[in-house]
C-alpha cells in the first residue's frame, strides 16, 4: 500500500495464472495449453510479415485488424462489424465488463467457474452475485432468469469442463432482453456448441473466444468477440479509449492464418478429443471421480487422496497440473489434456500413489 | 448507444490515430514511426523465438516478461522491480491513470499534449485541468507546484517537440511530494534528457517510454514504465487484474532484442536528429515557423497558408502528414521526420504550394 495508490488498486485480487516452469521439459498439464504446434501456415504467415530485414515492424499495425476480423467474419458466416479482436479473450473480457456489464443491477455468474471473473468485477467496481451450480457442476439455466445487470457464462464451463446446449444457452439469451449475456467459449471446439449462429437474433448475446487453445496459439495473445454491431461497438469505443493498437503485426498475420488453416484446427482438435477420453477412462481405472468433460481439461477427485498433495508430489516429478484452494473443488485436481505420452507419464506416476 | 452499453461508454471520446494508408509506397510522415528498420538482432530473435515450427507458440508467455524486464533494468542502471511493461506505451499510460492518477483532486496537464491524455481521464472518470503552454508552446514547471491529484506531462511534448532540461523536471517531481509525477518520455532519445536517474531519489517519480519511436517496433507494441517498487506493484495489481500476459512471446524477445543493440539505436536516433535539422531549415528557406524540436518530428505553421488544406493537398501527392484541428495548434503541421528522401519529396511539394 501507498498514499500514491488510486482507491481501486488496494481492493484488487489479481489473478494467478497457471505457472510456467522454467525446466527443459516439464509434463505441462496446468494451463489447458494444446499439446500440439499451431498450423504451420501460422509460421509460414509470422516468417512473411517479418521478412528479410523485419522493416514493417517500424509500422504501427492496422487498428482495426481489419483483415484478421474479415477473416474471421467469413469462417463463421458472420459480417467484420460483428467481430471484435483483443489482446487475448482476457482482454476482450475485461473490456466487456466496463463497457456492457457495468449498470446498477448486479451481474450473475456460476460460483465455480473462471476465477478472472470476481477479479475483473473489483477492477470495474461492478457488482456480482455468484450462482451455485449443482451437485454434478451443471449450469441451470432458470437461475438466471431473474433481474441481473447481465449474465456471464463459460460454455463449456471451466475448470468443471461441463457445457449446456444449444436450447439452454438460447433459452439463457431469450429469457434476458433487458441484459447483455456473455458466454465465454474458449473451450468450445474441443466437444460443446458455439452459439455464434445466434447473434443475428438476439442483439443481447455476445460470444467470447480465443486462439489460445484448439488453435494453439496462446503464445500470441489474440481474443475474440462476436455479437451484435451495437455491442461491438460499444467494445470498439473502449478499446480505442485504452489503446489503438492491441494486436501486433506478427499476432495479426498468425491468428488470420491459424483461421485459414480450417483442417489444421480440426485435426488437432480431434487428437485432443481423442486423448481426453483416453486419459478420463485411465482415470477412472485409477479410482477418480472424473467429471464430463467438453474441453482440453478434466477436473477429477479421489476419495482416498487429498487433491494438493497430489498436485505436490507430482510436480517433484516434473508433472504439472492445477490444484484451485477454492470451496466445492478443493478436492479436485484440473488436468489438461497433453499428448498420450504426457497422459501415460502423469497415469504412471499417479499409479504408484494411489495404485 | 444502446440500452446494453454501460454509462460510461456514452461519454467516452475514443482516440483517433493517424491514417495508416493502405499504398505500397506512401511518404508516410504522420505517425512519428522511425524510418529506418530495427536492429537486425531483432528480426534474429523473433525468429529463434519462433523456430522451425513454432513451437513454443502454444505456450503462455512469461507473464512477468522477466528476462525483458531484467535486460531494460541493466540498460537504465536500475532493478528489474523497478520496470513495467505494458502493451505498448499507450496501455501502461491507461494503466498509470487507473492505478495511480485517480484520487479526489484532480490532475493537471498541459493544454497542448498527447490527445489521449483526456480520453484516459474519461475513461477512468479521472478529474483534471489542463494547465496553458506559454506562447512559445513552453510548459512552465511553476503552473504544476499547486494542489493536485497528479501531475502528467510528455517530455518531449507532443505535439510540440518542447522539451524541459532535467533540472526543470527535478523541480517539478520534488515540488509534488504529495502525488505521482508521471513524465511520459516517448521522444526522449531524440534530443532531450531523460529523468531516469531521479527514480531512485524520488517515490513519486514515473517515467513512461515506448520501443515504438527510436527503437523501430511501433508494429510490435512494447511500452514500459520505470519508477520506485511501489508504484510499479500498483501497475501489476491493475495488470494482473486486467490481462496476465499482455506481452506475446515474439513481442518480449523483440523488445529484449532491440535493447541489446545498443549501437543500432544510437545511429538510428543520429540520422534522425540530423535528417530534423535538416528539414527544419528546408522548412524555414520556405517561409514556415518552426517550433524547435527534440523529438522525431517538427511543428510547422506557414503565415500565408492555411495548414488543413495543405495537408490535403500533399495528401492527393500520397505524403501524409498530421493536422490537428485542435485550439492554438490548428494552424500547424506535424510532421515526421522520415528518410532524407522522403523529406525532400516533402519539401519539393510544398515548394509548388508556397513557393
Amino acid at each position: 500500500m501507498s498514499r500514491y495508490w488510486s482507491d481501486i488498486v488496494q481492493h484488487l485480487t489479481p489473478y494467478v495464472p497457471g505457472e510456467q516452469p522454467p525446466l527443459v521439459n516439464p509434463v505441462k498439464l496446468n494451463a489447458n495449453e494444446n499439446p500440439y504446434p499451431p498450423s504451420p501456415r501460422v509460421v509460414e504467415a509470422i516468417r512473411r510479415e517479418l521478412g528479410d530485414s523485419g522493416e514493417t515492424l517500424r509500422l504501427y499495425p492496422d487498428s482495426t485488424a481489419r483483415k484478421l476480423r474479415e477473416t474471421v467474419a467469413a469462417h463463421h458466416g458472420i459480417s467484420a462489424d460483428q467481430v471484435f479482436v483483443g489482446n487475448g479473450s482476457d482482454e476482450v473480457l475485461a473490456h466487456a465488463f466496463q463497457a456492457l456489464l457495468k449498470h446498477d443491477t448486479p451481474i450473475l455468474f456460476p460460483d465455480i467457474t473462471y476465477s478472472f471473473y470476481p477479479t475483473y468485477a473489483r477492477l470495474y467496481d461492478v457488482a456480482y452475485q455468484t450462482v451455485p451450480v449443482d451437485e454434478a457442476f451443471a449450469i441451470r439455466v432458470d437461475d438466471y432468469l431473474g433481474p441481473n445487470g447481465g449474465v456471464l457464462i463459460a460454455n463449456p464451463n471451466a475448470p468443471t469442463g461441463r457445457a449446456l446446449p444449444l436450447s439452454e444457452i438460447e433459452r439463457l439469451v431469450a429469457g434476458n432482453p433487458e441484459s447483455v449475456v456473455v458466454v465465454d467459449e474458449a473451450y468450445v471446439d474441443f466437444g460443446a456448441q458455439s452459439a455464434v449462429s445466434l447473434i443475428a437474433k438476439y442483439a443481447n448475446l455476445l460470444i467470447v473466444q480465443t486462439v489460445s487453445k484448439a488453435r494453439s496459439l496462446a503464445g500470441m495473445r489474440v481474443g475474440l468477440a462476436f455479437g451484435d454491431a451495437t455491442l461491438i461497438d460499444a467494445l470498439n469505443r473502449v478499446k480505442d479509449s485504452f489503446n489503438s493498437y492491441p494486436l501486433d503485426r506478427l499476432a495479426q498475420a498468425a491468428a488470420q492464418a491459424a483461421y485459414e488453416d480450417d483442417a489444421w484446427f480440426r485435426a488437432s482438435c480431434a487428437k485432443v478429443i481423442a486423448s481426453r477420453e483416453r486419459l478420463s477412462a485411465g482415470l477412472a481405472e485409477l479410482g477418480f471421480g472424473v467429471v464430463p468433460s467438453a474441453t482440453n481439461f478434466v477436473l477429477a477427485t479421489h476419495p482416498a487422496h487429498d487433491a494438493g498433495q497430489l498436485a505436490t508430489r507430482l510436480r517433484e516429478r516434473e508433472i504439472f497440473v492445477r490444484h484451485f484452494k477454492l470451496p466445492r473443488i478443493d478436492a479436485y485436481l484440473r488436468i489438461t489434456v497433453g499428448t498420450d505420452a504426457q497422459c501415460d507419464a502423469l497415469l504412471d506416476a499417479l499409479r504408484t500413489y494411489v495404485g
